[in-house]
């Protein structure tokens, strides 16, 4: 399983809306086959650990990090497949949220004669598409919320002066967040003062994508419809998703689309004038999003964070005292230390010269 | 060597004002002695290490992580009775800086015909002892600044509530730091607001300490003599050094000896109504403080780093969010990102669910 768990963790930057998985087929304690899924409508990793071993499978130890799935989707079903090819037994990390295989599979595995078990490093196999789950169970994406601060929390100078606070190697590691994303947001702020691409580059991401390298959804948040015309976002393919509490005119809209971005705007508006988040994680579920990037000031991290919907919050932070400054979070004023927001740490590593540190919500 | 750096940490808590120092005998592939210095006034390692071997000394290896002393202070010069022991080879891992011996512990093991080396291990032996190596080099203690905030960095609420941002471990872990420093330093505010006795507590460090376990003297910043006669800090044993801009009157120190505290006051004022920093570090150093620790408010801290005087900070990251507040340190208002302090990350880990990081100055 562990072996699988490797092979499924290839499609990490490339599968998405569908979960990495990867499956290994064992006789007689050898390795006959193995695969994993690369791209949504190409090969499962059952189907590709099969066609791997050829007669081989027969009378095989399938080892899957997912359930396998039972309904017709893009392609036949695996468990099918799995009958098929006379696979002995089923040994499952998980089984399938999604609710058109949710035990499915396996039943139609045990109903076929197969042995079939779940559960066999399941942790591992939840961490691996967590957004998968979160949107099958919760109706929401997995929300990651990045900052880049100083050893004093500070995310720009006072005078909004940033560049650059995390060395290299940090900013290469954001490249795989996004890479690894269905979406990333960010808010009008930052789009005006910093006027990113927000797209992932990097040839070793390439290399490691065998070209398949996909561009997660640019989601910019932006009530008032202050998106500059000569965005740098809009030079790029890849879809950009404007969300707005008021609707744009014609003119303003087709002056952003003329040179082919593939923009949309999209009207969610919450109370204050501000755009609604719950609504916008709903919505982007819907879209099937997984895992969400939030790349943001800290007015729109700390809305994530005070609404309770950071999952979770990836520190950068830099050997550097930057005195006095601007937060990475704008949150509420709190009066005592058990109304502060809680987390736990769950990752901590240096990156470069910087130390990344991954919190969770408790 | 390394056996022997295992050793003389066991002084870590103990040996102040003294170098930590560990000495192994190898004869023939065999450890036949060893031996560590434990306090000030007692046996040096390699007069313990003697003293385990007996007659198989003769002949043996010297691992001992500093040059041998020549000179007679405390105890007889460990360089001679190496040689009357009849010893081979000394390896060291450094000379000592110390202007008292500073190669002439080798030079004289050489003249008697000892083999001898130096530079074995070097950077281990050099951090066990860093603090002793500064103050022989540069007429300064070794400045560690401790701090603990939330991962926006915070040190408190808006309104100063701070207890408890981190947790019990990361507290525990404190006590050790008190344990190995000469000194704790500590300003006015943080004593009036907090009343700490900034003692060294917990019986795992006495047991480390075999009963040995000393108290650091505690170092008080009071530009204006603002010090509460009913302090904490006052009902315990040890020295308190309280550091001024102005001399008290005899009523106010009477006042605060009256129940036997060993209270001193030291003028030393510099700018603007402030305390001479710098002053302060070469009296600390002329009173055989190797290693002091800057546990204050943001203001102190703040001022030991902008000043550039901090060694090292060792900051304990809580998995909190605390949203407004006050910063860990109070520093100029910086312009352009090439003007902020920039430090070097020297090691990171958990401690309990926090997360200490130790930066150097770069």
């Amino acid at each position: 399983m562990a072996r699988a768990l490797r092979l499924a963790e290839r499609g990490l930057y490339t599968t998405d809306p569908n979960p990495r998985v990867g499956c290994v087929l064992v006789k007689e304690g050898v390795i006959v086959g193995e695969g994993w899924h690369e791209r949504a409508g190409e090969g499962h990793a059952e189907v590709n650990a099969l066609r791997a071993a050829g007669e081989s499978a027969r009378g095989a130890d399938c080892y899957v990090t997912l359930e396998p799935c039972s309904h017709y989707g893009r392609t036949p079903p695996c468990a099918e497949a799995l009958v098929k090819a006379g696979v002995r037994r089923v040994i499952a990390a998980m089984e399938d949220p999604n609710p058109s295989v949710a035990g499915k599979g396996l039943a139609l595995l045990r109903g076929a004669g197969v042995e079939s078990e779940v559960g066999c490093m399941a942790a591992e196999a939840y961490e691996l598409n967590l957004g998968f789950f979160k949107r099958m169970s919760d109706g929401r994406p997995w929300v990651r919320v990045k900052v880049a601060s100083s050893l004093d929390g500070r995310s720009a100078l006072h005078n909004g002066v940033s560049k650059w606070i995390t060395g290299a190697a940090a900013r290469e590691d954001v490249q795989k967040l996004r890479a690894r994303s269905s979406a990333v947001i960010t808010g009008i702020g930052t789009i005006i003062a910093d006027n990113p691409s927000l797209n992932v580059r990097g040839p070793e991401l390439e290399q490691a994508c065998n070209g398949k390298l996909r561009q997660p959804m640019r989601v910019a948040l932006d009530s008032q419809l202050r998106f500059p015309a000569d965005s740098n976002m809009l030079k790029l393919p890849g879809k950009i998703l404007l969300v707005a509490c008021t609707d744009p005119s014609e003119g303003w809209l087709a002056q952003r689309q003329s040179s082919g971005a593939d923009l949309e705007v999209l009207k969610l508006a919450g109370e204050n004038g501000r755009i609604d988040l719950k609504a916008l994680l709903s919505t982007l579920a819907a879209r099937e999003c997984n895992e969400v990037l939030v790349e943001a000031g800290a007015n729109l991290a700390g809305a994530f964070v005070a609404q309770g919907l950071a999952d979770e919050i990836w520190t950068y932070t830099a050997p550097k005292l930057m005195g006095e400054g601007r937060p990475a979070f704008v949150l509420p004023r709190y009066e005592q230390m058990d109304q502060v927001i809680t987390l736990k740490l769950n990752d901590v590593r240096q990156v470069g010269d910087d130390v990344r540190m991954i919190w969770r919500k408790e």
